[in-house]
């Protein structure tokens, strides 16, 4: 939040321009930026990649992506409004030509700046061209210090593959970029309810005293998908769950959850305290991996009606792949806070649904005459990030008409809310507005990401050392078996949307 | 909760059959909870009233208005098994012979009785009454002490006009009632949010740990009624809003809210905690009642469309009456768990609209951060009594698109809700079906009572020491213009309708 002013002029070049994340993610959202107003004056984008010939050939696909994307929101006079924004050229990241007349092309437009050059550099390629175009940056003084944080360099995940390869890929990009000016996108951080969260937590005088050890039985942050890895096999299988989605997105949400109250809520101070709880994370030996962590793998469906392939018959997966399509851990923070508090993190592919949220399961320490008959539901809040953003909250009432039985009821935000869901902006119109704005809050710090690797480098390290083989599950099902017990153990449950269905249906 | 079973065989009696409460409230109230079989196999009702001259015109009458009261649910066959079983007596309440015959026609019904005499006496007469009604149902021997706690007498409030009349009053029912057997009304004991009090306090982990000074800053009990006196002008120039309100169905909602945790949930434990909380108000000197209490009349409403008739206008009103209509009074409770913390109580005829709510205030100590630019809105839990009932809760998130802007969002019990509106008993159901089956937590106990005016006749003294006349107000207003500066001294706000919507209309 250390910027709010927008820069009055601004170049965006985006590598890889005529890729997926691109053309229905990048470019979408800067076009509703645009129409939002959120843009500045002179902005220009420069679509670099190899695919497309020229602009023309560019914009036309761009054109029928965009209006495909935003069937709402899209409105050809606007489109070529913007579109007169839109540069491309095509290069080869490897041949330096290219670079030569990328420089070429943006100094001439910054002639007629009114501020100093101000560019962004977008890596929507492949991360294995990061440290190659980073350095061809450099070579041709595209990189070079423009004064303040300018120009800025953006990357998406993964950022590396361990705690190793990070710091070699993180140190060839710091020969070029100062932390300061990286902006590592974790597009969950762009999410509304993401974002929320430390406004729930110390703008709200009903959360914050019962928000530790001595009211939170435990926490569950849960983050599944319908789908398979799509098109993604080659660095899915090398990848995983762990460190494709509990390295980023499920520890930063954790992060955020069980973070101490920060000084100010500036970039820095927020930052601060997420790396003290990452750190403490990753310092603690984690214990009893045989039974805290379950490894999962999606077989496949076959079925009269339809065929589900399994992991290893997907494209560009090795037939014997023993990656993990799944993966549940549990473990604690050790810190005064939430000592003693379990966290059980879960994400998947071809689950049930698709569903993102954070769980926060009080304990059911009631009055005791309320648990001689009726052993009532624990108190939940439920923080939704995706499909539907929102916060629920379940609760124990009489239930109406009875003398004294317990029901738990749901509080929602309901029509009273203050936005519909349609207006909510997309993750990634967040992250570039607050890329343009230079507010890295949104953003994931080195730092983060270095403890983070050292967490999942621990689990690696279990499971490389026993071999550990991850169990099969069927496509459409809620994970493999062993992740019951690994809550059952505790005698707890997953708060997944079955199981609060079925409290629903009990009502 | 003492005694959950169906009692075989009762006979009900109701004095004061043919008037309104009776036909309007009980009966519809009786015909309901037969239709759901809650009512004992072996039930007989006797009204008995000088109004109607026998039972067919008696019957008549009453499908009647029970038709019109029950559209939805009256259904003719039905009707008419359940009208077998009700009886009418032609009586004068101050002739003996009357009674006479009452005890012919009962002991005869128990003839043919399974079980022992069973009876319940209802009051439902003007309370001038009650002394004599009791007195007579001793002389011939129908008072008598029929085993455990029958016969069981049930007055309505008021009981008393202030402490020493009330306890004159209570002596005289003594004679012939213990306490044991005395079933005082307060309907508003019997109303579904009322009941909930507990449940919410002590089965949440996530109310219970903040209910208290640390964390609530103010507690609103707010009761309006849009209509005016009606035809109880006579009851009601003698009583005010302090006697008639505010010494009843809102002590009582405050006792619920602020009493301590009981050793369980058995009435007896609940009274205990009730009684202990009301003892502590009356024993604890008012201060600066010049500040802390506002009292108001309605004035007449002249508007060329239509007008309204001010108080001392009103049926059997003097018209120098210096009656309250509404009064707003705030005061501590002298406790380890609330002291510090202001109540402010408010009730008053003929404003905006008719609405019962509890507002828990909690204090906005939030992260400084969020104080700096943004003043967030305080915490609320807010209880629904009437005409609406169910729970909300205000909170703050971040404004959805914005970068750090707070706003008040509500959550509420919406279509999750486990039972539609319809299908929450009525207040008087739920108060009957305690009675039948012998409950006393939905009643008032004589020490509550005692308690209640000793608070009340503190403020009555000083009223009178004063010779305090109510201020003027506006029918359909929001009350007398000093009601502000009540809260508006402690740098609060009443959380009326108006204070809500107008913060939602903010969002």
């Amino acid at each position: 939040m250390k910027n709010n002013k927008l820069t009055d002029s601004l170049q965006l070049v985006i590598f890889g321009a005529s890729g997926d994340l691109s053309q229905t993610k990048l470019i979408p959202s800067l076009y509703k930026l645009f129409k939002r107003g959120r843009l500045p004056e002179e902005f220009f984008l420069l679509g670099a990649d190899h695919h497309f010939e020229n602009r023309a050939e560019f914009l036309r696909n761009l054109s029928e992506t965009v209006r495909e994307i935003l069937p709402e929101t899209f409105e050809t006079a606007l489109w070529e409004k913007f579109a007169k924004k839109l540069n491309y050229l095509q290069i080869d990241f490897e041949d330096e030509a290219g670079y030569k007349e990328l420089s070429r092309k943006l100094d001439k437009k910054e002639k007629s700046y009114r501020s100093s050059r101000q560019r962004i550099y977008y890596l929507a390629t492949a991360p294995g061209f990061f440290p190659l175009i980073t350095e061809k940056l450099d070579n041709f003084d595209l990189a070079g210090s423009d004064g303040a944080d300018w120009p800025r360099l953006v990357i998406e995940k993964p950022f590396g593959y361990d705690l190793e390869s990070a710091v070699e890929f993180n140190s060839k990009i710091y020969r070029v970029f100062p932390e300061d000016n990286i902006y590592r996108i974790d597009h969950y951080l762009g999410k509304e309810m993401i974002q929320n969260i430390l406004t729930m937590r110390f703008a709200n005088m009903i959360f914050e005293p019962i928000w530790n050890k001595n009211y939170i039985d435990n926490i569950q942050i849960i983050s599944t998908e319908k789908q398979g890895i799509k098109s993604r096999g080659k660095y899915y299988d090398k990848s995983g769950a762990l460190r494709d989605m509990i390295q980023s997105h499920l520890l930063q949400m954790l992060a955020l959850i069980a973070m101490e109250p920060p000084e100010n809520m500036a970039t820095e101070s927020i930052l601060q305290e997420k790396i003290k709880l990452l750190k403490s994370l990753a310092e603690t030996p984690l214990l009893n991996l045989e039974d805290n962590l379950v490894l999962g793998q999606y077989s496949k469906l076959e079925r009269p009606e339809k065929y589900i392939p399994g992991y290893q018959e997907e494209d560009k997966i090795k037939p014997d792949s023993s990656t993990e399509t799944f993966a549940a851990v549990k473990f604690n923070i050790n810190n005064l806070r939430w000592r003693g508090v379990p966290i059980y993190l879960k994400t998947g592919k071809r689950l049930e649904k698709k569903n993102t949220k954070i769980f926060i399961q009080f304990k059911s320490d009631f009055h005791p005459s309320f648990l001689d008959n009726n052993e009532p539901e624990a108190n939940l809040l439920i923080i939704k990030v995706q499909p539907r953003e929102g916060v629920s909250l379940q609760f124990n009432a009489k239930k109406p008409g009875s003398q004294n039985e317990i029901v738990p009821v749901f509080m929602d935000f309901c029509h009273k809310a203050p936005r519909d869901l349609q207006s909510t902006p997309e993750a990634y119109e967040e992250l570039l507005a607050a890329l343009i704005r230079g507010d890295q809050s949104l953003f994931t710090h080195w730092k983060e990401v270095k403890n983070s690797w050292l967490f999942i480098d621990q689990l690696r390290e279990f499971i490389d050392t026993r071999e550990i083989k991850p169990e099969k599950y069927l496509p459409g099902s809620s994970g493999p078996e062993s992740m019951t017990r690994l809550v059952a153990r505790d005698h707890r449950q997953w708060w997944d949307d079955a199981a609060l269905e079925e409290q629903e249906e009990n009502l």
